[in-house]
């Protein structure tokens, strides 16, 4: 066997265990128990509306990818004429290629979110009766059911990205280090679910969000999570849908983009070595595989940690330490696998330093997530300054809250931006005085890789997030004693916490890989052009129109994204509102006669429809933008400027990235920090939730009144437009490494 | 004399013409009567607040400038040492030039700002007293009172632009196409104080007129500009050191710097022109005296559109009518005069349809700026659905209002970014197009001077809107009649529509003249350095960061700008409360003594002590950090790369640039959609402003609430935060053109 067979059998060997393991994992938490009928019933209501939307999102969805497959080979087989440069003999195999790959990408992004969310929404249940007797196993059921979600993501995607890299080689006829150009497929069929999964998700979630906190909290003066709202059943199954399905899809793609898009540059740095007689000892294609070995071991690593998270004998400690003793354990089992494995395929006899350097590049990469996260923290903790600023401003009212809140957003951005300058510039340093030609950019490659090599970790703990919300939520809602509310609203507590910090990850990830994307499609389009592509020359003025229109696209797709919740939310309002209109009330609060039943399905309906209704367009417009601006500037295209068409959309692609992250940043912090403004209040900051009259009648307090009206502006922000703009950031990269060969 | 000579004192000619009219404008407007006792008791109070604010701002202002004036004396005289290429002999020439420039600039926009202000505030108490008697009579005072600051602005700009160039030529030593390089110090003081004049006026305006309104009309439920609320003069006087001051200086820098910066441009033009045997038949000079010609015929074209202006007999027309007549004639005589001075100066007998294309672009320009001002109408005026949406929005509550506003104020940025793009690269096809070499980038450089042709009528429309908001504040105060209310509140309401309209037009002056400043800027960097600076390729890492940080600047400079509205509004409705603490009240409405008088100093007080402090960080951060990038980046220079530092602060400048008018287009116009909805549904709609309960009493509608949530978190959006922004787009331009030289 070839050592390049034997680097994709370990990485495929690998890939699989990691599925196994998933198995092995939603065996483990499917044999818990499922505790009493009531919290049965509760949780049966969500599984059905989680299902049942997905089964529907997934089915527009892939109508949408069918179609686009559909223009795809028509434009590659029919429409573009061959060129010289093609990695393959005819425009017919490259339309079979990009479109096999783009469906391919497709179908795993569906299943591996099913799957991951068919485990959550059983393993809420057994996490909620777990928790009647011990904090211990809830904790592990949540993680370990995360964790599901979390392999198969990251497994399946390496595997597909590995398995097509054999298909093709089996074909035979292309030359190794032209095959992740026809593969790039992947990521885009992968980006391409992850946009529309995370959006119809985070419309879903937010507006039923939205829509029950307005009126259950505010109006009618009912806890989160009550029986009573109508519009709770749906808030539960948004959790769901949105943060777990929606991320799932997220990260799916980023590792499946970064893959490839980190195998492009590694030949293209081999190459480059090789002709300067300074060749790697593992080959060309043992540089170009480097980025999926690292994967695969990476997903040992957080196997190992996940195994290895509990809580002390006493059940004393804050759980999040618990989860965070498993993420360093396999932070440093990943680096050092990171650190052979650059030992092993990035050595050349002719720089001996190389392999160091870049060893060094991935610990940059993965010191800037920690940096992120523990920005993230700073912003949206209300330990810190700024959130207790906006909780100060709400005693004026809901507008002064509302500009603290935009103020606090918009001013978290800059140090994640010089966070990122700094580990960009320095990996790019790194790389740049390795000893080998034009490695700079790889090195900012291999921060990335550094970056995303513990992700099935991080992805457990996202999706630990939504399982114990909604285990929290069945408690409370199957009206269990005080002690057990206690003991999940501890784990819901921390769950809130990985979600901001798994957040923050993930834009840190979205920034530094589009660089990496960004490169790896100026390489593609010089290998398809035959001509190098200097530069992205924002002077030009077609260049320039081209950065303006991506930072357009941003501000548009995120005001179509919370527009959505918004419009959806208002008819939960006024659903709600009109099976609470007959109820009678006492000082402006509703007194619930002990029948009341309301009605859940026709909140579930609601936001079913306005989701999947309102997905559609701003995903539509996020594909296309770069597709219409990439032939419509064709035009400018001259004999001494035959890349300018290329070069708009790469300015597109960069200048919108740059503004979605930092755009991302605001919406998430943003929201994140109102939030937790409210919960300071709740803590009893500024006179808590509820005040006491002189004549000693309990009235609401009007400072957490104007906070909460901060969380709900907040909702759309932090868990719809924001983290779809992370997809968005992806696709656009995706999208044009899949079309450049349609520029030039 | 010679044909130069001749040009200049052209220019001068006009320029003094220009300070003259406006002298007489002034002796005009004070010569009508000043009212009642009552009135005049009221508007002393507003000039004295806003004549102390000015002058301790100015204090401050000029201690600033000072001190940087002298950073850069020793930075230019004994850090930097000489270059071969340098446009004059020593470091100490240059260094006293461009100090001079910028000291000389800083000076003249004080200047220009303080007189303008001198006459509005004088203005408004002429224009009230008429409106007792005629509203044609009030319309051409408010109109011809905000002339003189229009007038003021452009013809000193002018005036200073052309003295320096014709002081450099009398010293004599330098080549008259370097001459604009010693002199674009003018622009950058210019810039300097306008960014903090803009900033310390926005925030002080803002910070009053939301703690007025928050206090006055939430909680107290009194009218605006009631005399009983404390916080009334304060907002009065805001609307004066705000938006008329602060606009004023905005455009003062708009029009020194592209000046300046399409001398740079046509200069180069020229001499390419020449080289290639092209050359024009005014030779290089004229071309490079173009901007400067064009610009002073526009001043007279200003000036018949201001004299022009009247309303019909009976008085019946809209006032915006009688405005837009006058603004019509400024256009077309602007562009006639346009057209002529291309076919005198721009007309290369090699190349005959260059004049013509070059003209086009002029019209090209005066189209965009039309554009962007019908784009600024849909987006915030009730007539149309965006803001019917919000207000619709708010029948839900607050959270779904400012839910709504933000999805508005994202989305209008994608039309004028289309338009700006197509304004852009059309100018630029024409330009490339004309037959001469290298002359696209002029043609955008043209298009640019079109749409600043008509500067100083805008600015006229501009300042009325403060000078009638305050009339009307005038006649309130003082008690007047229902009747003449009715005329001012007719003026007032087109004062607010010119005010949103020259905001619109602010911003799309603001992102055309940022692509010729950068143009001019690369055209420095080259001529510094002595080699061409190709691209500004954002797929180098170290330029990529360059432009991340710029994007990043203006999120962090918007979030100083907002806090420091909010903080000083606490203060504002803390002291009003306090002030309001013992009044009786009946059903949540403060039921005020006949005998109740508020302490308006104390209001006036606090805002004058937080603008001042909290206008200084926001201001040095933006200068201070391109040049900190520049320096700092000076560090990636290497042999191969001579110019990375310049190009890093190029795509600070860039990237900067279209974050900045993205998001200032998002303020602007979103805040004042938010200000529409609410007086939409003032008009009536949703249930207007108060409802009637069962039982008949009078209540406060919540529909009406939730928008005036929307409206205040708008206020410093659209007043300080937005037009600042425009104001640190042209400062980076300015700052990167003068020290440009150092980042060599």
């Amino acid at each position: 066997m070839s050592p390049t067979a034997q680097l994709i059998l370990l990485v495929i060997g690998f890939s699989i265990f990691g599925l196994a393991f998933a198995a092995y994992l939603a065996r483990w938490v499917l044999k818990h128990s499922m505790g009493s009928e009531a919290m049965q019933r509760i949780s049966n209501a969500i599984k059905e509306g989680a299902e049942a939307f997905l089964r529907r999102q997934n089915r527009t969805i892939l109508t949408l990818a069918v179609m686009f497959a559909a223009v795809l080979f028509i434009g590659y087989g029919f429409v573009r004429s061959h060129r010289e440069f093609d990695p393959v003999g005819s425009s017919m195999q490259l339309a079979v290629w990009i479109t096999l790959s783009f469906v391919l990408g497709a179908l795993c992004s569906v299943f591996a979110g099913y799957v991951g969310m068919w485990v959550s929404i059983r393993s809420n249940i057994r996490t909620a009766t777990a928790a009647l007797s011990s904090v211990n196993v809830a904790l592990r059921i949540a993680l370990r059911g995360g964790a599901v979600s979390g392999l198969l993501v990251v497994a399946m995607s390496l595997l597909g990205v590995s398995g097509l890299y054999a298909l093709v080689s089996a074909v035979g006829g292309v030359e190794p280090t032209k095959i992740p150009l026809l593969i790039v497929g992947y990521g885009f069929g992968a980006s391409f679910v992850a946009l529309f999964a995370q959006l119809g998700g985070g419309i879903y979630t937010k507006a039923a969000d939205v829509g029950a906190d307005l009126v259950g909290k505010v109006e009618a003066g009912i806890p989160e999570d009550d029986p009573r709202n109508p519009a709770v059943i749906a808030d539960l199954v948004g959790d769901n849908v949105g943060d777990c399905a929606g991320r799932g899809a997220d990260l799916f793609e980023s590792t499946a983009a970064e893959n490839i898009g980190a195998m492009i540059l590694g030949a293209s740095l081999a190459a480059a070595a090789d002709k300067a007689g300074m060749g790697f000892s593992a080959g060309i294609v043992g540089v170009m595989m480097f980025p999926l070995v690292a994967r695969a071991f990476g997903i040992v690593a957080s196997i190992v940690g996940i195994v290895m998270v509990k809580m002390d004998k006493e059940e004393k400690m804050d759980p999040m330490q618990a989860l965070n003793r498993g993420y360093y354990y396999a932070v440093v089992l990943a680096m050092l696998a990171f650190g052979g494995t650059s030992y092993w395929l990035l050595n050349s006899p002719s720089a001996p330093n190389a392999w160091w350097h870049f060893f060094l590049c991935g610990i940059i990469g993965v010191l800037t997530s920690v940096a992120f996260v523990y920005i993230t923290q700073y912003y949206t903790e209300y330990r810190y300054s700024p959130v207790q600023h906006i909780a100060e401003a709400s005693k004026t009212g809901p507008a002064t809250n509302i500009i603290a809140g935009i103020g606090v957003g918009l001013e978290c951005v800059w140090m994640p931006a010089l966070v990122m300058g700094a580990a960009l510039l320095s990996s790019y340093y790194l790389g740049k005085t390795s000893g080998l030609p034009h490695a700079g950019l790889f090195g900012t490659a291999v921060a990335t890789m550094g970056m995303l090599a513990t992700a099935a970790y991080i992805l457990a703990m996202d999706t630990f997030g939504p399982i114990t919300d909604n285990a929290g939520g069945i408690v409370e809602m199957s009206e269990q004693p005080e002690a057990i509310r206690k003991k999940t609203d501890r784990l819901d507590a921390v769950g809130n916490t990985t979600k901001a910090l798994t957040k923050g990850y993930a834009v840190g990830s979205a920034a530094l890989a589009a660089f990496l994307l960004f490169q790896a499609y100026m390489d593609e389009v010089a290998q398809y052009a035959g001509q190098e592509m200097h530069a992205v020359n924002l002077a030009n003025p077609v260049v320039f129109v081209g950065g303006l229109l991506g930072a357009a696209l941003v501000f548009l797709f995120s005001a179509m994204a919370i527009r959505a919740v918004g419009k959806a939310a208002q008819s939960i309002i006024e659903e709600v509102r009109r099976q609470y209109a007959k109820l009678p009330r006492l000082h402006d609060i509703i007194q619930f006669p002990a029948d009341f039943k309301p009605d859940y399905g026709s909140c579930v309906d609601i936001v079913t429809r306005a989701a999947l209704r309102k997905m559609v367009a701003p995903g539509l417009l996020v594909v296309l933008t770069p597709i219409g601006v990439g032939l419509i500037f064709k035009v400018f295209i001259t004999a001494q400027d035959k890349l300018i068409a290329a070069e708009a959309v790469a300015a597109l692609l960069m200048v919108g990235t740059i503004t979605g992250i930092l755009t991302a940043l605001f919406l998430n912090n943003g929201g994140g920090a109102w939030d937790n403004a409210k919960k300071f209040i709740e803590t009893g900051a500024h006179g808590g939730k509820y005040l006491t009259t002189a004549d000693g009648k309990k009235m609401k307090n009007p400072t957490h009144a104007a906070a909460v009206v901060g969380d709900t502006v907040g909702d759309p922000f932090k868990d719809t437009a924001g983290p779809s703009l992370h997809v968005l950031i992806k696709l656009l990269s995706t999208i044009t490494l899949v079309l450049a060969p349609l520029f030039i």
